[in-house]
């Protein structure tokens, strides 16, 4: 881990040319190092004399040759985001001329900071947990409603709250019954195990509730994978196109701002549903029977939802034949939505009949038949609807604690094996001390996620896929 | 031009995702729209009970909703940036959550800016002229270190300052002939004619300076252009990447920033050399006779200096050929260095007999001819130096007005000629009324560079340009 009492610098805003751009020192020497290179427009006091949370126009000098006119914001410790002395520099956005001044900074005793230095920092002062740290991250990633909602969330702790509470109950319990092995030769009970066999069972709710949540987590931060499967006639990048209409419709594209376009994800009312691209499928006359190419299936495997695009010209037992292959195929965490694309040559009466629920039985059991016509735009809400509902977005609304990040996702697991022989021992009677040392297990895997437990391998990991400059 | 009375905002940190993006707000309305949405994270005061220049906590809300939190910066007009009341909106720097937080903006009573509305607004309240306005654009545009020095120069009024002095002495001089004019039956002369003489003189003499610097501000601004000639085995890439690591080596990579790369623009000691591609060249035997071909002429006419590559290897005779060919071909600005490269295959001493200037006298009268090894990095400096010497590097280093605008050079073109037009009206005993007709259009052409003449279709085109966010 990199010295902790150095003063570190970065450049905290977006790479490239903005009309500002802000470099941040964080350390106990951070306002002496702006100092030192800081002429303020007006004589007066030096900045060091400076009120906290104040702002300064001056200019940044090395020698006689000044640098740029620029604002400088003072934070004071403890009350800043790393809980040390803040500085932030906002100068003109040219990156020649960030570069300059960040170089001018490091050439007078600041060191450039690492991936997230600025948070680990902030988390290793108490500022937040390790949970909290790892929601910055996460907000800044955020590419929708939903991901930016959990993250903000859990940066608030909403989070790390319920765990704080879990975490001080099973204390509460493990410090009876270690009393209990202080007096262990005269057989008395101090943890009331009722009570305690109460509080396992709600951890255990608890626990589940969350890891179950994880899928959903998952699919909120890194989009719910959709795989389109069909020949390249159905009108697939038509579909695509439509459904990003769509989405720039109701995003309002404004002006000036650019939308991070990733390919072939697509945010649905704050979700965001990620394309994936089944290329391996050829437009022959047994197209279906072309799906068993391995890879193609490889990429189907990793979709949650399977989405069957066909054309209403074929006939119905080449359909039919079509859903019923693709069924076969299907995992058990996938869902199957049926496109029927180009409904726009036929009419609307004939199509809504030809596949009414009677026609597809087997289908309309679990999944969805949607006829739609992606050049037309026709019933693509019928559509987008289809694949809102394969979301709990009742959970996101409520502002559930939704688990979306792997390294919890596993801690929670391990925290809930733990506390089931936990449970299991005292269904059996286990002794004070076999009970105490599973819970200390419980307590270590939740001690991970909030940071309580951690090592530098650890912080290292996590810390190092943040941005420079956070 | 945009209405000037509502309240403005925009992005202004660079585009992407950053660990923080920064929203500005400028107007009447700026701190009664951002109090709309922005809940301080201590309760106390109203946001515009705060005290200008200082920062704020808390969280941006839509509602009920909260959507981030932010700092907040307060700036009270007159003194700010564009002299109105400035909020700056500090958020973390997801574009999703920067969009979100201007569209509430929007929607609670701001208008998106247009390109440059800030500067302008600034420009307009008096803040700056527009010659200083314009080096805002040139500072945050500046790829080098002589542009940066030269737009931080124009834009605190080095520029401005030159011309201000000269309308006041001319304006001066006016009053006086016009009050002649008043008495014209009396034939007095207010206006001594001798010191207009020699004001006329002076500002000649100046209004000559500036123009001429406007070739070395244009190189500045825009990277001098240098076309290299010469078929590809000659190690035309090997001498381009060679030159790009010698940069690298000044510059010192900071790890976390990025270059702005721009192909084949190299900085050299502050200058950018913007090499033009001449790949119309073909490596056959007779490859000058290639040369002939008109593309590739076109773009060697563009080239402010030409570099003729060629391989040591070559027999004298073909070298001498190249090099008389490509010299008649040159234009009288235009200024040739020769560049024998793959040294490293022979010995030193042969090489700099065979390339003394004995042995190339017509040559070495008037350019530069310079042995080296791109491969082997050997003789680069002398390269570079040569590169160097075409620029006047003194007038940038004395901080000298240096024209970079070509707005303000045609102005000043104009500015000339009339002023050249007073002194033959001076030489010719012009009567007061026509002189003061002459010195009014000089009056004039100089006030269009600091904007003290101005339409909205000048302060448009200008503006336009700028990016949005400044």
């Amino acid at each position: 881990m990199q010295d902790q009492k150095d003063t570190i610098c970065a450049i905290s805003t977006a790479q490239g040319m903005g009309a500002i751009a802000v470099i941040r020192l964080s350390g106990a020497e951070a306002i002496s190092i702006c100092e030192k290179v800081f002429v303020p427009a007006k004589q007066g006091k030096l900045l060091s004399k400076q009120k906290a949370n104040t702002i300064h126009f001056g200019s940044i000098t090395d020698g006689e040759k000044d640098i740029d006119e620029v604002l400088v914001s003072i934070f004071k410790a403890p009350h800043s985001f790393t809980g040390e002395e803040i500085v932030e520099i906002a100068c003109h956005g040219a990156p020649y001329i960030q570069q300059q001044v960040l170089q001018l900074l490091t050439r007078n005793g600041a060191r450039l900071a690492t991936a997230g230095e600025f948070t680990q920092r902030a988390f290793l002062n108490g500022k937040m947990d390790l949970s909290q740290a790892e929601a910055v991250a996460d907000l800044i990633a955020s590419k929708s409603e939903a991901a930016r909602r959990v993250a903000l969330q859990q940066m608030r702790g909403g989070f790390s709250n319920e765990l704080i509470n879990l975490r001080t109950q099973l204390l509460n319990f493990i410090s009876l019954i270690e009393l209990e092995l202080d007096f262990s030769e005269e057989d008395v009970e101090f943890a009331n195990r009722n009570e305690l066999t109460k509080l396992v069972t709600d951890i255990q709710t608890l626990l589940k509730k969350l890891t179950n949540s994880f899928s959903l987590g998952n699919a909120i931060k890194n989009g719910i994978p959709v795989a389109i499967v069909g020949h390249t006639n159905a009108g697939k990048s038509t579909l695509l196109n439509t459904l990003l209409q769509e989405e720039r419709a109701i995003v309002s594209d404004i002006h000036g701002t650019t939308r991070d376009v990733i390919e072939d994800t697509i945010n649905i009312e704050g979700i965001g549903f990620r394309f994936i691209d089944t290329a391996g499928i050829r437009a022959t006359k047994d197209e279906i029977e072309n799906l068993g190419i391995e890879r193609t299936y490889d990429k189907i495997s990793k979709a949650t939802i399977v989405l069957l695009l066909l054309d209403v010209n074929d006939p119905d037992e080449k359909i039919h034949d079509a859903i019923s292959d693709i069924k076969r195929r299907l995992e058990e965490h996938q869902q199957l939505i049926v496109v029927i694309n180009k409904t726009d040559l036929s009419d609307d009466a004939s199509v809504s009949n030809r596949f009414s629920i009677d026609s597809f039985k087997e289908l309309a059991e679990t999944d969805a038949i949607v006829p739609i016509s992606a050049k037309k735009q026709k019933n693509i809400d019928a559509l987008t609807n289809a694949l809102l509902k394969t979301v709990n977005v009742s959970a996101i609304d409520n502002d559930e604690v939704i688990v979306t990040n792997a390294r919890h996702y596993e801690a929670l697991q391990n925290s809930l094996a733990a506390i089931n022989r936990v449970f299991g021992g005292l269904e059996s009677g286990l002794s004070g001390d076999f009970l105490a040392q599973d819970i200390r297990e419980v307590l270590h895997y939740l001690g991970e996620i909030t940071g309580h437990i951690n090592t530098d391998e650890v912080l290292g990991n996590i810390f190092k896929n943040f941005c420079i400059g956070k």
